[in-house]
Formats: C-alpha cells, sequence, structure tokens
C-alpha cells in the first residue's frame, strides 16, 4: 500500500513512518521540515538530537533495508501538493503536517494566525487534492480529544445520538475547542465530514489523547533514527515535561489545581493506531472518527506517578502548582469512549513505571542539554501583559 | 453609539449602515470593496445599478442630513484593522465581511481557498483586534441558518440541551454546514465562541437566513442609495432570482424536487434585527445567537408564489425543475426556532404578494440589463466536468 505520510518529520510522523514502512507499506514522506525551523524561531531544541531528514531516511535504509522517499513540499502550496499526490499516487494519505501546540496557537495574533493558516489551509488543500487526484485515498487525519472540550456527558467517537423534543438524529458530536490551535483541528474534522458526505472521499479522523514517550521498536534501531523528546514550555507534552523535571531535581510544573483530566497514550500506541486505520479502510463517502487514546489521568495524578518514580530512583521531586495559564475547567466530568479502536484490535500498552523510568533515565542522560528557563509557562490565555512565547527573541 | 460595519458595501451591509445611521448610530463603513471585484470577475451585476461607495455616503448625507464615514481597509490586513479599531474606538462592530455565496465557494479550489482565507483571517482579526483594542466592545456578527443543516431535530438557537447516558449539558448546536462557504461560518462561530469564553469578549451571532427584497426605508429615498439585486447563478439568493426570472419571461428555476426548505427573511428585517442586537447587547464574556429569520418555505412552495403572483400579473409563467447542483437532501425535517430576537422586539415582515410583484416589476424596469446566461446553475457541488463558474473568463 502506497502511503504520503504528511508531516512525517515531526513527534508522531517520524515514529508513524518508519513503523509504516517496518511493517510493509510504501512509505513517502511529505514535508516542509517547518516544525524544525518554529524550534529555532523560539529558541528550543529536541532534548535528544534529531538526524536531519536526509540522514534519518538514509540510515532507515540501511537498518531496515527498506526505502522511505521524501518530498520537501510545504502542502498549504496547493500546486506542489498536486504533483506529489499525482506522482505518488498513494492509496491513502496519512495527515500529521500540523502546528501543533496549543500555546504556541496562544501566544500572539501572529502565531493564532500562522496556526491556523498552516493548519486548515493544508488540510482544505489535502481534501481538493484528493478530490482531484486520487479520490478513492484513503485520508486518515489526526484530530486531537481537546476537540472535545470537557462536556458533562460522556464523549462518543465522533457523532452523538441525541433525543430531543420527540426526535432523535445521529449529529457530529458538539464541539468545544480550548485554543485556536484546537480551534483547527475542529474545522479540518468539519472540512473533512463534508468532503466526505459531498466527494464521496473515504476519511479516518484519528482524535489523539496527549501523547508520551519517544521511542518505538524503529526508533530504538539507531540514535539517527532517534524521536523528538520535547520538554519545553511550547511543545513539551504534559508526561515528558515532569520526567525531565524529575530528572533535573525541578519541580514538577502542575498547572493551577491538577484535577483537569486528559486522554492520554504511548507513542507506540500512536503508530499502531495509524497502521489499524489504514489496514481498516474507511468506506467511500464513509466518515469515521476514532478516539485514539488508552487512559486518562488528572494532570496531578501524573505528577504524582512521575514524582513516585523519580524518588523510587533516589531523585527529589517536588510539585509545584502554578497558576493555570490556560482558560480551562479544572473540575469537570470526563468520561471518553475508546471502543473503535480496540475492536480493530489495538492491544493498549498502559502507562508504567518502566515508560515513566526510562523518560527519567533518558533526560538524565542528556541533563547537559537542559535549558530550564524553557519550562516555566510564558504564555497565557488571557495575559494581564503581552506573552512573550519567544526567549531567543526576548 | 458608534459602530464600524465591516463589509457595509454589500446587499445586508450598506442596507443595514444607512439604517442605523438613520436611526441615530455613528456609523463608520469598513470594506475593502472586494464585492465589486468579485462581480467584474466573473461578469456579474446588479441588476439595479449602484453607485460609488463615495457617491453613496455623499447621497446618503445630501438626504438625511448625517454622516458615514468610511475606510477603504481590508480586514485580512490585520495591522490596518487595528489602525481602524485604535482610531474608530468603537461601542460596536458589525460584522458582514464575508464571500456569502455557497456556489461562489464550490467553484473551484481557488474559489473555496480565496472563501475560506477571506471569511476565516478576517474573523480571527476582528477578534484579535477586538482583544487587544476594545475588549468591551460587542461584536454583532452574521452567521447563516445553513450553519445547522437539516437535522432530523428542531433546530434551536446556537445550543443544545443533551441528556446523554443520564447526564446533561448544554453543548454548542451540532453543526453540517454544506458548503466551503457555510464551512467557514461554523469555523467563525467556534472562534468566537471560544474568544468569548476565552477573552470575556460580548457577541452576538446573527445566524440569518435567505434574505430576499432590496429595499428599505432608507434605500428608497434615493436611486442613488438603491441596493444590489443580485439574479446570478452565484450571488442571486432564491426567491430574488424567481423574481427576475418571472419579469423575463424564463422558466422559474427550481434546483432538484424543490422540496428542500429554508429560513427566509425580508432585508427589512434584516437591518432591524441588527439593531435590536445592538440596543440590546451581549453582556461581557456572552456569546449569545440569535436564529434570524421570519418564515420557512420550500423552494417549489415559493417558485408556486412566485408563479402565481406573476400570473396574476398578465405574465406566462413556467416552473422548471433543474438536476440539483448541490449535494443536499431534498426531503428532510425542517422545524428551526427565532425566539430570541422576537422576544427583543422584532415584528415580522412575512412575505407578501406585494413584495413578489415589487420585485417583479422592478426587474421589468431593467429587464435590459439582465444577462439570461448568468441564471441557470453552472457549479456543481460533484461535477463531472470541472466547473465553469465565471462566464467572464470561459
Amino acid at each position: 500500500m502506497k502511503v504520503l505520510v504528511i508531516g512525517g518529520d515531526g513527534y508522531c510522523g517520524w515514529a508513524t513512518s518508519i513503523h509504516l514502512s517496518n511493517r510493509g507499506f510504501d512509505v513517502t514522506i511529505v514535508d516542509s521540515l517547518v516544525r524544525r525551523e518554529w524550534d529555532r524561531e523560539h529558541g528550543l531544541a529536541s532534548l535528544v538530537p534529531i538526524a536531519s531528514m536526509r540522514r534519518r531516511i538514509d540510515e532507515w535504509s540501511r537498518v531496515s533495508g527498506r526505502t522511505i522517499r521524501f518530498c520537501e513540499t510545504d502542502v498549504t502550496d496547493y500546486a506542489a501538493l498536486c504533483r506529489v499526490v499525482r506522482d505518488g499516487a498513494p492509496d491513502a494519505i496519512v495527515h500529521f503536517g500540523q502546528q501543533r501546540s496549543a500555546p504556541f496557537s496562544m501566544i500572539d495574533h501572529e502565531h493564532a494566525l500562522r496556526t491556523h493558516l498552516n493548519n486548515t489551509v493544508a488540510n482544505l488543500n489535502v481534501l481538493w487534492a484528493l478530490h482531484e487526484h486520487a479520490p478513492d485515498a484513503h485520508l486518515v487525519k489526526l484530530g486531537t480529544m481537546g476537540e472535545y472540550g470537557t462536556p458533562n456527558i460522556d464523549i462518543e467517537e465522533g457523532f452523538l445520538t441525541v433525543e430531543h423534543k420527540g426526535r432523535t438524529d445521529s449529529l457530529p458530536f458538539p464541539k468545544q475547542p480550548g485554543s485556536f490551535y484546537h480551534l483547527t483541528k475542529v474545522s479540518d474534522s468539519d472540512q473533512i465530514a463534508f468532503a466526505c458526505r459531498t466527494w464521496s472521499l473515504p476519511a479516518t479522523d484519528l482524535n489523539q489523547g496527549v501523547v508520551y514517550g519517544t521511542a518505538t521498536n524503529e526508533t530504538e534501531l539507531s540514535p539517527a533514527l532517534a524521536n523528538r523528546y520535547d520538554y519545553d514550555h511550547i511543545f513539551g507534552t504534559v508526561l515528558n515535561r515532569f520526567c525531565v523535571q524529575a530528572a533535573l531535581g525541578h519541580p514538577l510544573t502542575v498547572y493551577g489545581g491538577g484535577t483537569q483530566t486528559r486522554s492520554f497514550l504511548d507513542i507506540r500506541d500512536t503508530v499502531r493506531c495509524v497502521e489499524l486505520a489504514l489496514e481498516h479502510p474507511a468506506r467511500s463517502g464513509e466518515y469515521r472518527v476514532f478516539n485514539q487514546f488508552t487512559e486518562t489521568f488528572a494532570v496531578g495524578e501524573l505528577a504524582a506517578r512521575v514524582a513516585g518514580v523519580a524518588r523510587g530512583r533516589g531523585l527529589a521531586c517536588e510539585i509545584m502548582h502554578l497558576a493555570n495559564p490556560r482558560t480551562e475547567r479544572e473540575s469537570h466530568y470526563y468520561n471518553p469512549v475508546n471502543t473503535n479502536l480496540r475492536a480493530l484490535g489495538l492491544e493498549p500498552t498502559r502507562l508504567s513505571d518502566a515508560t515513566i523510568a526510562g523518560l527519567i533515565a533518558l533526560a538524565q542522560a542528556r541533563a547537559t542539554r537542559v535549558d530550564l528557563r524553557l519550562i516555566p509557562p510564558r504564555v497565557e490565555w488571557r495575559p494581564a501583559e503581552p506573552n512573550e512565547g519567544a526567549p531567543a527573541v526576548a
């Protein structure tokens, strides 16, 4: 199966690309490499050094004997995207190519607009390119569990059967996105659903939880295949960030009371979920949504887990509550459903102390690369003064 | 009350601007005049000639003794918009400044993207400009009833109380937009709701039905104040288009079976609804939605109404069913609620035979300006061959 992986240089995209290649998919990565540019712009860097894309795919070829092609293409350029789709004649497109940080999107107007343009224009382009050049190809798009917000009812997988005044219908699940980043994902979902209804595209929307870990079977094969390990306040997801803090003896920074609860999954499950979606494609005209996570945790609960593992390794570890920089409910109901991917065969990787210990050890080994100034949140949803999200510029 | 009317050169925007001015509001029109450019680009023209913006506001000053200021500004330019908001220090912004045609947005990728950028970037910019420069100003944004699609339940005003598995919540009403244009309006609504939650902006989202008529008390005061009368397949709304067809002896072109049902209102009610929203502003942080329409009609029912009036005036009038160029349900439940504006004092103008007769007479008086080639639909939602929505170019 020929698969284009848009955004294949990113955190989830790279791990997925080599996993799919390893499993026999014919993979072409399409990426503008802009994620590396955002790191430079904001003075950030992955804790584990990552190789250049050229080096990555050469090394992958060397260790696996398999070839991944690479197109350095910005999919917000429609003509360029169409060339890639026509030439590649893919059976499926996996679309990760988005600015994925909520804080990045809330820094200021320019970052909100850049996120909006990068994400929604790319998505619109991908849909039109499929419609015009590969109408039977299966679109697998990464959404986020954050699209749903925290409603006071169970979160179903994309749709909700509503009874209202004696009538009933199955309708798109109501969304309450919590940042300009999340807004782009909701807009994408609406666009995809429309394209499926109108053009009979087959599409799977993977509403993914917060991903943790960095390693998969494939990334472990060589240092040049290593994945990103972001710990900064912009791109660092919460569990990875806690593990770096624990390794460095920095207090674990919990935003607000820490009772806000989210969906999580190990990156090893991310790559498997995408594989499952590709192996069991949507039908022509079908828009289906899978909630892609394995467990839910309150943020404070995760901090306690990490602190426990850290102390077990002889590290002093404190938990510090910071004023919540986000506008979000801290006390809320949260019960999302995730049966679709399980039904296709996903065997969840539960968060283990070993995984946490591995992330802490990885951070300890790279301790000299940590810049502690990058950890405290600097982007506020309602700033009293203008945000300074770009420490390199400050 | 100082009001910026973004898009004040358009069909609803112009009528609203002079109505608000007449009612004592201090009006500044902010418009890039791009709507006139789209007419030229597609070889279209309002059946009733419209004066230049300069002539319009000079004439308004002459007949009313009131001043409307004009800023020729494209609100997709954030710096320019911020200057206007800072200098204008508005109490409210009425935002009409959008590409409003579903067929335009479905012509091809370029028109879909242009619609997306024009509408969603403008909306994002307006929200940020309010947040940064006028956080207490009331945003009155034009949405559309088309955001909801045709669910099998009653359409409430923006929110739906959901009971699900023994729990309950009031959630955003699920949306099923039917074109790239409608998708932009849904994205706008989500952005505005987020901005209200996060930045405590006060906002009113007017989900407007299909507008008919051209005249208001104010446009009638002078030919130089006349409003647009679009009858073409791109910008002509259905009732106005039927009246032109009846006047010219052209069959009334019903798309598909004609049982598809929509919400409608007279443009005289549009201007009154905006006035009511301004007079009764949203509270700080409140995102409220008013369904802005007065009646619902099936398209075939409207055709029969127009044919009846035309025949009463001695015109031969046939009804012709064309293959539906859109992807939409033709048989569906449709029962939207519209109590919010009524509660504020709206007295609905029902569609009368006199209104239909007036529109037919207006078209008869301008019959030599009609280009019949502009009437049949050329934009298909699922084209077998590429759309040719731009007759001037073809």
